[in-house]
């Protein structure tokens, strides 16, 4: 078997966690698998460049976002070299690649760039000189200018499932520092049970809104190439029977659910342009000018006044989005002529996630029902096929999600 | 002009002292000359990063050493990182470059790497295309591993003293966090005085004895490829008369000095082999294992007993290459057959230098006479063309160089 394993930045976050993780490694080793090691950088290293690449600019230009991934890609870049000296020193040969030798070819947008090629015939080829190759994750190489390019958040993941699809891997084992994916954060209710299995979309669905165990773009990759992802913790004896695997919606779950589980998030804001004229292209006018400023919106509804001349529309982002979101809106405020912008933090996106409920009516009104018995009001309503979304006061954030989780019966038995 | 830039760690220690790393950039620029920057690393962190290394092996193995590059070459990535976008924060065009980038050509010798070749062609296109190219130091690339290498101490001397070859720069400015070369050590006397000039072989011999201003590869690149080199401080304003220039010594130093510094080095070890029976090729066994594990001797004595069949070999060697030197000498125990190992830490090594005294016989004599009337003893003593150097005990090694300054007049005027 091919194995390719990724450490985040707390699996490898100092010298012992990176022993601990060369001992994962030689459990695979042992198995006679081929293994691909895929890391991240320490953690808090990252967040120390970019705070010193904060210090001297203020990162607007593209120009200086090239150097910006020349900087944040050494924090991968040491301790792929360090795992790759304890592979050597437990007795295997070992040797690091960083994104320009293998290479790992990406497009020009630095600071998030997307992988366009990674020549797996040259990675297979190592794995028969070498026993092991750590590979430094979120990094990658723009050709034609011959520059570093940094893949953004997620990076990592991405960077494992990429060269999992490319050398053709049995296995992608996304070690964390969580034990898999859970029908809801066990942080919230320790009902919370471990996932076996989920699909990717569920998976998609979840990570849109707001589990932290793997990134949308990851996933996405995954499910594009079929990749047979695995959630695992670092921390933990790994067995058959270890973390979440992501698999095909038509294949291997057999026993159906109906819902998988419940995602929250708290980082969310609410944005209101009240009152403007309503006019052809109104939207468009809008979400083109966020979609410039690279603001991801989330749920969106549009209220219409009585008389129908007046328009109000509501949007959620990303509470970290929210400067680029007033910009975008300051840059179109003659235009679209609103009398007022509300701007509400203080509020929680919930989401019933599963697709069994693409066949199943009631799972909407078993949501709205639990939280109104409860008092909680829906701020704001949003579903897709595997997904129903709703907005509250964040105060009762905590509250709704342990009380879907029971009335889903998502608990442990 | 074209001019190159050095600066070593201390001067791009933090955030605000790589801002004022840009402002000596940005007066060459404003001077209208064309600029290449090569950086160290930040001060501290490659001891981090080495430290990291030797928690998780103990690099004896070479495949080791191409991992310990690969670690400790991000120690630079992101210093010129940092200050190219310094330099576009305040207007420039600038972009950093990595060994590899280059590319910097170098052995396949991990951790000591020599250069090979620079393209300068491609660097001198790169100057028409930026206002200012930053580069990082002490790294290379051996090609046809494509692997980073790293050139070892006084590393980023020697990058900038071999780009400034390659490009055939005017000039090679090394900032360092002293005025310049003096006659001797300013903590030791504050009589000494700043040279404006120095000739190659002189700074060779002084760095060889114990300044630790420039690093002898350097020099000897430098005189090698006739660059022009100036050692400057980083925390003083530059006009025409600040460092100290390296130059040829057939020329531009009119007024001939006899001496030109004094020299002076605690970090040596006095070891003696004791009663050896003589035979041929003694001395090439023991020096031969002793260049085997890469022990750089200095001084050398061997004293024959009356009877003619005994012989005692005692040479100097930097302290930290005490271990090795210990290896080396064990290895060889039962050849030379040594009824005693002495070493002795306890000393200080004095040298004069001076490429005037070539031409003068009684250096020798003013050296030996102003120590013998202070009744410091000489355990040992070496000469080249234009220094000598002394042993003398510990204790007394700060009040000879004072004492020997005083003799030849080095001291300001």
């Amino acid at each position: 078997m091919i194995i390719v394993q990724k450490f985040g930045g707390t699996s490898v976050g100092d010298i012992s966690r990176i022993k601990n993780v060369a001992k994962k490694v030689k459990a695979e080793l042992d198995k006679k698998n081929k293994v691909i090691v895929v890391v991240s950088a320490m953690s808090g290293v990252t967040n120390q460049l970019v705070d010193y690449c904060n210090q001297v600019s203020s990162l607007t230009e593209d120009i200086s976002l090239s150097e910006y991934d020349s900087v944040i890609a050494t924090g991968e870049q040491v301790t792929c070299g360090l795992l790759a000296l304890e592979l050597q020193s437990i007795g295997y040969k070992a040797r690091s690649l960083l994104g320009w030798q293998i290479s790992i070819k990406t497009d020009s947008i630095h600071s998030k760039a997307r992988i366009d090629s990674i020549d797996g015939d040259y990675l297979l080829g190592l794995l028969n000189e070498f026993d092991v190759i750590v590979i430094a994750g979120f990094q990658g190489i723009h050709e034609e200018s011959n520059r570093i390019t940094t893949l953004g958040r997620g990076g990592s993941d991405t960077s494992a499932v990429a060269i999992a699809a490319a050398v053709k891997a049995d296995l992608c084992d996304i070690y964390t520092d969580v034990s898999g994916v859970y029908t809801t954060d066990p942080r919230i209710t320790d009902k919370a049970r471990r996932l076996k299995k989920v699909t990717y979309e569920e998976m998609l669905e979840m990570a849109y809104s707001g589990s932290k165990v793997l990134q949308t773009r990851s996933v996405a990759m995954a499910m594009a190439h079929n990749v047979r992802v695995r959630v695992l913790s670092t921390f933990e004896e790994v067995n058959e029977n270890s973390g979440t695997v992501l698999v095909n919606n038509n294949e291997e779950i057999m026993e159906r659910r109906l819902i998988t589980g419940i995602s929250y998030s708290k980082n969310d804001v609410r944005i209101t342009l009240a009152n403007m004229p309503d006019h052809p292209g109104l939207s468009a006018t809008i979400f083109g000018a966020l979609a410039q400023k690279e603001v991801n919106v989330d749920m969106i509804v549009q209220n219409i006044s009585s008389s129908g001349k007046f328009i109000d529309i509501t949007f959620t982002a990303g509470v970290d989005e929210l400067e680029r979101a007033k910009l975008a809106i300051e840059s179109i405020k003659d235009e679209v002529k609103y009398s007022e912008l509300k701007i509400d933090g203080n509020i929680a996106k919930i989401s019933v996630i599963g697709v069994g409920m693409i066949s199943h009516s009631g799972v909407a009104h078993t949501m709205f029902k639990t939280l109104a018995e409860k008092g909680i009001n829906l701020l704001l309503i949003s579903t897709s096929e595997i997904k129903i979304s709703v907005l509250i006061e964040k105060e009762y954030g905590e509250l709704a999600v342990r009380i879907l989780h029971d009335a889903y019966g998502l608990g442990k038995k």
